[in-house]
């Protein structure tokens, strides 16, 4: 760098380093004796047995309990698992148990590592939790085979933890979301205490690191507390870990700035006193936090606690192997021995290693499990096993639905959809007070729902004026934060709304698609009872972004939904403030759906009255009798609006078609549930083709005007007879900063398009129309590009464009 | 929390607050005088103009520089615009400025908070860098009068910085990304500093709360150098921000945890003073940090600076109208005076407001600005200024590359795609040491890629291992870090490669559809040159991640790059390992593009030679006739693989039908440029209906056997003519833990499924078949369950599964 400073280098290079004295901020316990010799002793046993059993999951086909010498003809002959990470979940699991056993601690645990799987169902099956869900995996020899040797095979256990797995409430796939998670299970469960392993790859995710927050929205006089494990074993697939590398300066920084209090759990020798202690202690000071609070008297910034676990990755694996470290390093991340079906030294060191846990003093040989090793460390009370806990079995508290007609809207009125909204929401609140919530991207003001606010307030305990207040809204502007704590909130049996700008609930696209997995398999495993539904609402759409311009437009989370499963999918564009209050209230009341709702918060025409808004939501479309010609008879062309600004538009083309084509007999139809237009039996919500056709005619032309990108609704159609006659627009990727109206002229969606491609399309299909069919689209691509060149000249759109059409 | 705890609170309440020794941690710096009073003159007369600028340009449209008292008509009609961050965005532009010209800094300006362009902009002008790119924006009355009314209105600039803002490297819409954008720019610019401002509602994202670690994946011998400037004022739109409610002690905490040395510039009555003094010290301390390891001798775990600037939101608008706040709250974020268009007060208040920086005293009647505003802090060399910086420009630096034959794969060989592709990487690499990296998520090795490695490590500076090793491989477990060092090493010049597993590249959907818009408007910006493309590759597809299971399942980044604009727009899915190499060569000369390139990490079958391999990836798709009955001379069904596995299926099931139906001429299609198939003129690579026919006939049927989710393709398709005729298959969100071919059986994609397909096709057209199509179907779907039941019998596909059928 050239140039002069006027600095030199302030502090010189070698004090660059962090001070010494920040290590004095790691928490210090005498952990030397919490335990007696027996309670270490049962803790062992406890590790020993379900590190046996997870290691033999990965391997074994039979022979599982080692009652003769290994031979190949024992191993799988696919070797499937993640090792790496199940001593640590194993570790983590036997202590929560024992002080469950201790306390009566109610707690939920939450695994980031969702590879693990062998390592919590393990322990699943020492619990016995598992046979309470699957008669077939007993604790005797049957199950214990089954365990063992269908892990990972078609019809065992899958590889990851999912919904198929007792007492989970996060998809263990894509990394980053069990934190927020925890945060969001927790809330209005004042007694719970979350339990959440983080792993040290996981912790190199956006989405975690900004999860550490969640503390910051949490009130601990409401809502019961999460207490994070960070597992540092210091490699992920293949390469070394941030925190693997971040020495304890720099991690007790970084998690005291975070708001924590860190206590490293790191004793290998002594483990189990080690972390007995610091969980008790986390536990301790959870509580002193929580009866602050509950006694009204809040700690300010309370500094809750964070356990920093550090043990070997794949911890009792062999050391090393073909001259390889195994144990410790990121050969464990998977199959540490992935040759040992074939190759005599690999399966001498399972051998060994199977060995070193010592089954028989574990087991009896009728394959059940010796008392000595369960006894000392599970719960007497079977709901307390963290298999089964009630809130992970997801029994759905319903909501208390106030009357949405009381909140409906004049019909004629300009109302904004989502203001309408916000009066409803505020009665939803009030009705619910302790099992309803709202996350938003801090964007609840700017859609127009701040009515909430008159009754509720914004959680946020760093917050001097909302502090100890509690609150039902949750602003961070992380929409992984946001969409983490409603699916935890969601999957504990509770309900809420995630509201947002359209463009940028994108953001968690494949989180929702994980999420949806989750509910997929849930919806497929007997023993799930019902959830509520996940309910997002995208306002701002790109058709209103003409302000924030381009960048604020993308309206591709309607794709997202439309790639799942039909049996939980669901699209809605309601087209005014009535139909949006209908929906809102059928998306509240039904259960295990995704829902998309996506409406405009400006003040829009109110094309229905309440009666009428109702019965058009149930149908999902309907003609739109007083925007046609004649009531929609006998049409020479149906055009269709879906979502709002595309249906005013629609009603425009109608009513310009009226004045400079009169002999056109229009249909106006409006779409507001999306599903129903996919072809017959794709979609329980699908039109059968009878009913297609009264809507749509059997073969006159049909345009769309579509809210979404064009694209996404060709592939829902794909497949209805006879689509040729249909044509459709909608979002092309065209905009910046401009008018409304010009949204709509650059994107081919304004009445001047619709109508030219009525036009058009009645031209195809009768001689009388095509005579002067080119003449008269010429006109309005004319008066088109006159009110552009209006727009471009004055800055807005020509006086009178959004007045209602009069017929 | 029921129970007993051994350990009470420790510490208690009182003291779990942070202890006051963190406060020692913050830089301290002697800034009383580090400027002159003359230089405190300059700046302060530079920001005044700037921040005069950016406020007229949110409201005035006529009456530019005050001539006389405002009016109601001198408003504009609509004000669009956000005011909160632009004084703060001043303020880091004009000491940037001033510590160019003093020493000659070579510094790129990331702006993290976009919707502050009125901030931006304004500098721009002053700098006289809007004249270079846009002739009617020249530094008098006729450009500022431009600039001034014409802002957030069709034709002018928009609100938020885009490609089309002179310097700018960074779309400002979506927030979060900034930061891991700097780092990407400055990597191989060992000379450049970029000057990143964070948000404090920015900060919140995930993804920038991960990006801090960036600096841990930075070499400070090869690289440059990022300064980034947290900018905390407090609010988002309408909620506090974490980072505004967190004290200096959580914050030097959290900074220090990250690897910073933290310097707070916050003395607002000496702002300007504070702000030079910490530059330089932060300038000073990036210059140590280079020369150490320039001189072979890098620092451990450098601390780097960051600056945490601490100003009011909206600083220096009007401090209270109408009873409330303006200046320092919320109400400043957007427009602090919605109604001066109407309302006195307001109207007042803007006057006062825009008085209050003497427009008189910065400006010469005639427009120009005076001198004595801008020569104090603007550096002399154009080129060294913010808006006129060449790397972003974006002249592409061109890759040599290799030869791809001579990596490529014997006909007939069982060839990992990735493999090979590894092979030729490490020749790109090596002719390229400078101008190309890889970004991944820790999956390099996963996705045998790892042949790079010998020639070149993994730049991970907080490992002893690879410390001051420099390298070309990132690995880091964030896809959305990941994709910002991607973006800012593309968007100055550069070319890389972003390989992922398939299922979490929809991790960054929404910031790569940020990134297509900032691409979509450069192209239409005239002074743009060209930039290379940006590539992704897709591996450890959903037909390939039976072992890991459902969550790992998820095709869906094809929908997303379908939705882009055509011209820019590419997916790939390249059938074996020839395929493959001559598919990325060719991603590596195009510019400008977004490149998805799909394929298999496993050993597949070389059906092609490389020069066949060549002319079928130029031709998009052609007739595999080898596959094909008579080399698919007339056939009476179309089957088409699109995808490594589904083409094995389909080719599978073309011998399946030689061998059931042999009189039933079959025809296969490999499709490679997914492109081809939409409509007619729909994407520069769509066939033209003839090319179209010539390869899937006129009227036969065609079934598709598709990598991607069904809807997609079908949507892509929409608008051929002819469609009834074609049948679409593909990932249908069906999976588990299973073996290879049930995840084809339970997707439909099985060659029995595509046999039966044909079988049901051909019936349909020819009555030859249709008398035994029924019988032979049911044949089929006897032999798929015969599988199925093979399958969870065993555990494993039946053998021979996978051999390659013969002909």
């Amino acid at each position: 760098m050239p140039g002069q400073v006027l600095y030199e280098a302030n502090p010189p290079p070698e004090a660059s380093r962090l001070p010494e004295e920040l290590l004095k901020l790691r928490v210090q316990l005498d952990v030397t004796n919490v335990l007696t010799k027996d309670e270490v002793e049962s803790l062992k046993r406890f590790r020993r047995a379900a590190n046996y059993i997870a290691a033999a999951m990965i391997f074994l086909k039979s022979n599982i309990l080692l009652e003769k010498e290994l031979s190949h003809e024992d191993i799988k002959p696919r070797l499937l698992g993640h090792w790496g990470t199940c001593p640590g979940l194993v570790l983590v699991h036997a202590h929560l148990n024992r002080i469950i056993k201790k306390t009566g601690l109610d707690a939920l645990y939450v695994i980031g590592p969702g590879h693990g799987a062998p390592g919590y169902l393990s322990c699943l099956w020492l619990e016995d939790s598992l046979s309470k869900f699957y008669s077939e995996y007993t604790r005797d020899m049957k199950g214990l085979h089954r365990l063992i040797t269908k892990f990972s095979l078609p019809g065992g256990f899958p590889s990851h933890i999912n919904s198929e797995t007792p007492g989970a409430i996060h998809e263990g796939g894509e990394l980053g979301y069990a934190l927020g998670v925890a945060f969001g299970a927790v809330m209005d469960n004042p007694d719970l205490v979350a339990v959440c392993v983080v792993g040290d790859g996981e912790a190199e995710t956006g989405p975690t690191a900004t999860a550490w927050h969640g503390y910051k929205y949490l009130d601990p006089a409401e809502s019961g507390a999460v207490l994070p494990i960070v597992h540092v074993n210091g490699f992920k697939i293949s390469e070394r870990t941030i925190y693997g590398t971040m020495d304890d300066k720099e991690l007790v920084a970084l998690f005291s700035g975070y708001g924590y209090q860190v206590r490293f759990v790191e004793d290998v020798d002594h483990i189990d006193n080690d972390l007995a202690g610091s969980m008790e202690w986390a536990l301790g000071e959870i509580r002193t936090i929580q009866q602050a609070a509950r006694s009204g008297n809040p700690i300010v910034k309370p500094r809750w606690p964070v356990l920093i676990m550090r043990t070997p990755k794949g911890w009792s694996a062999p050391k090393k192997v073909h001259g390889e470290f195994i144990e410790g390093s990121f050969h464990a991340h998977q199959v540490p021995l992935p040759k040992a079906g074939e190759d005599d030294e690999e399966l001498s060191a399972l051998q060994s290693w199977l060995s070193s846990y010592g089954p028989r003093e574990l087991f009896n040989t009728d394959g059940t499990i010796k008392s000595e090793v369960v006894d000392g460390v599970l719960p007497d009370d079977e709901e307390k096993k963290i298999g089964q806990r009630k809130e992970a079995m997801r029994t759905f508290i319903e909501l208390d639905i106030p009357a949405w007609r009381e909140h409906s809207a004049e019909q004629g009125d300009m109302v904004s959809a989502t203001g309408a909204l916000g009066t409803f929401l505020k009665d939803v609140i009030e009705r619910n007070s302790s099992t309803f919530r709202i996350f938003s991207p801090d964007e609840l003001e700017s859609n127009k729902l701040s009515d909430v606010l008159k009754v509720t307030g914004r959680n946020f305990q760093w917050d001097v004026a909302s502090r100890g207040k509690g609150g039902r809204v949750i602003e961070i502007l992380s929409e992984h934060t946001c969409q983490a704590m409603l699916q935890g909130y969601t999957l504990t049996g509770r309900c809420g709304l995630f509201p947002s700008y359209e463009a940028f609930l994108g953001i968690v696209h494949t989180m929702m698609v994980q999420y949806s997995k989750f509910v997929k398999m849930a919806s497929e495993t007997k023993w799930h009872t019902n959830i509520g539904s996940l309910n997002y609402l995208e306002t701002s759409t790109w058709a209103r972004q003409e302000h924030n311009g381009f960048s604020h437009q993308n309206p591709s989370f309607i794709g997202a939904i439309l790639n799942l499963k039909p049996t939980f999918s669901r699209v809605y564009l309601p087209p005014d403030a009535n139909c949006m209050l209908s929906t809102m209230a059928h998306c509240f009341r039904a259960r295990g759906y995704i829902n998309l709702v996506i409406g405009s918060k400006q003040p829009t025409p109110v094309w229905l009255d309440k009666e009428e808004a109702d019965k058009h939501c149930i149908a999902g479309a309907s003609v739109w009798k007083f925007a046609s010609v004649d009531e929609g008879v006998n049409p020479d062309v149906v055009l269709v609006g879906v979502g709002v600004e595309m249906t005013f538009e629609v009603i425009a083309a109608a009513a310009l078609l009226r004045q400079h084509s009169p002999h056109l007999r229009v249909r106006v139809v409006n779409v507001t549930d999306l599903m129903i237009l996919g072809p017959e039996h794709s979609h329980p919500h699908a039109l059968t083709d009878t009913d297609f056709y009264a809507l749509f005619t059997e073969d006159k032309p049909v345009h769309i005007n579509f809210h979404g990108y064009p694209i996404e609704l060709k592939g829902l159609m794909f497949g209805r007879p006879g689509l040729s006659r249909v044509t459709i627009e909608g979002y092309r990727e065209e905009g910046t900063t401009t008018s409304p109206f010009d949204m709509m002229l650059c994107n081919r969606t304004s009445r001047y398009h619709v109508a030219a491609a009525a036009i058009r399309g009645a031209a195809l299909h009768n001689a009388k129309v095509s005579i002067d069919a080119h003449e008269k689209t010429s006109y309005l691509m004319h008066l088109a590009q006159k009110d552009k060149a209006y727009i471009y000249e004055h800055g807005t759109d020509p006086k009178g464009t959004f007045d209602k059409p009069t017929f």
